[in-house]
């Protein structure tokens, strides 16, 4: 069974519209090399069939069934555990979970809803909550740079909710074990034979080592000098972007 | 000088609409054996004045400074302080902030917005906490009984922000030390001479009595069995309802 790489996006491939330099060659490099490349996020306000459009166009080659997103993993749970969500999730996710029944909602699924955080889809989401719906959640990252700067997004949302119904949030995205064995179990491929790149040091670089992968933190992105402190995990390799990451694998193996 | 009685309103004299059973003689009671009378609330989502004109209106008598509230003592902080107020409140309540100047906000006042808890406005809270300005809330209220059930109150937005922006929220409303200690300050009365009556233990009795005054929870409101472990403070004086604490009041003195 040949290994696989499981890469991060936005701050590891790229930022924003823009490709990082030798991001979209270091990824074909690895593919030239046999090694199977899986492409892992945490993205919550775009679509998985958007999301590839958007890499797609600015240069990425990249197949549908590689891209692996918390939402995904997030279907995946409420499907196993046979749960009715009701949706506190940008539009352009819904068609993500169209298949599964959402009358009598028995789950609340928050994602990056961006304005659609309206005060009565919280309501609505805290009334669920108080009648012992389960409270479930793409991910607690608190901001991320939006076209006007700072924006909120799931994480305080997911704070606000857990503080009025006195309850914890299920994470299933990045870096909870649940993500990065659901992407094992998905691509058939055992933790030692995983390698994840990724920019964030706590949430891509520790998840994956947590969960028994190898993990390569680039500086690129959000990264900030001292965050190889955040990794918590022991023996993770620092290297200063995608190329050098990919280079370090082949050079290993 | 005369001792005074602070009197919570919600639960306690009313509920909705509708006064509590005896509660509009007690208030009299209290007048007329000389006792000053004064009314002390967290509600941020009226003014001052539409507060009062909803309190008269069921038939209470009581004057416009008798009414104490936590965006009073928001004001009293921000003036005193020099702040200058980002209002993430309803708009019913922006008259009470009007000779405040805004420009350049170097505070973030959160009060219970209901719907005005925007995406958008959320958002410019967010970056004024992340430039440095102090987040002030009226409370920390999780929820209210509102006309369609369960509604959020200020709390979990005030945990949202304070997750987001990883700052601590300064709450000035009950049971804040500041929140009594400034009641006491505005009516001229001291602690020992103080007796609280509320539905709340730990918001109403407890904090009354950790600012030194004597404490009366009544079990109407939200008062539920069991609360009196909530008030965190011995010595506090438990009865049925409003007309059972002027009793004892007078009774006892």
């Amino acid at each position: 069974m040949s290994s696989c790489v499981f890469i991060d996006l936005s701050g590891t491939l790229h930022v924003g519209r823009q490709p990082l330099p030798g991001a979209i060659e270091a990824v074909e490099r690895l593919r030239n090399a046999g090694y199977r490349v899986r492409f892992v996020s945490n993205t919550s306000s775009k679509s998985r069939r958007r999301l590839l459009g958007a890499l797609q166009k600015i240069g990425f080659d990249i197949a549908y069934d590689e891209l692996f997103t918390a939402p995904l993993v997030v279907h995946r749970y409420l499907q196993h555990h046979r749960l009715r969500p009701f949706l506190l999730v940008h539009p352009d996710l819904v068609e993500e979970f169209t298949d599964l029944p959402q009358n009598d909602p028995d789950a609340v699924v928050v994602g990056c809803a961006l304005e659609h955080f309206t005060y009565a889809n919280l309501n609505r989401a805290f009334r669920l909550l108080k009648q012992g719906a389960r409270l479930i959640a793409t991910g607690r990252t608190a901001c991320f740079e939006g076209k006007n700067g700072l924006q909120l997004d799931a994480g305080p949302f997911v704070a606000a909710l857990e503080y009025a119904a006195d309850t914890e949030a299920l994470v299933l995205g990045k870096p909870s074990a649940g993500f990065f064995e659901t992407a094992m179990e998905e691509f058939s491929c055992p933790g030692e034979r995983i390698t994840m790149i990724g920019d964030d040091a706590a949430s891509d670089v520790g998840g994956a080592m947590a969960a028994g992968m190898r993990g390569i933190l680039v500086q690129t992105g959000k990264y900030r000098p001292g965050d190889e402190d955040k990794i918590g995990q022991p023996g993770a390799i620092v290297v200063p972007d995608m190329a050098a990451a990919v280079e370090r694998i082949l050079r290993k193996e």
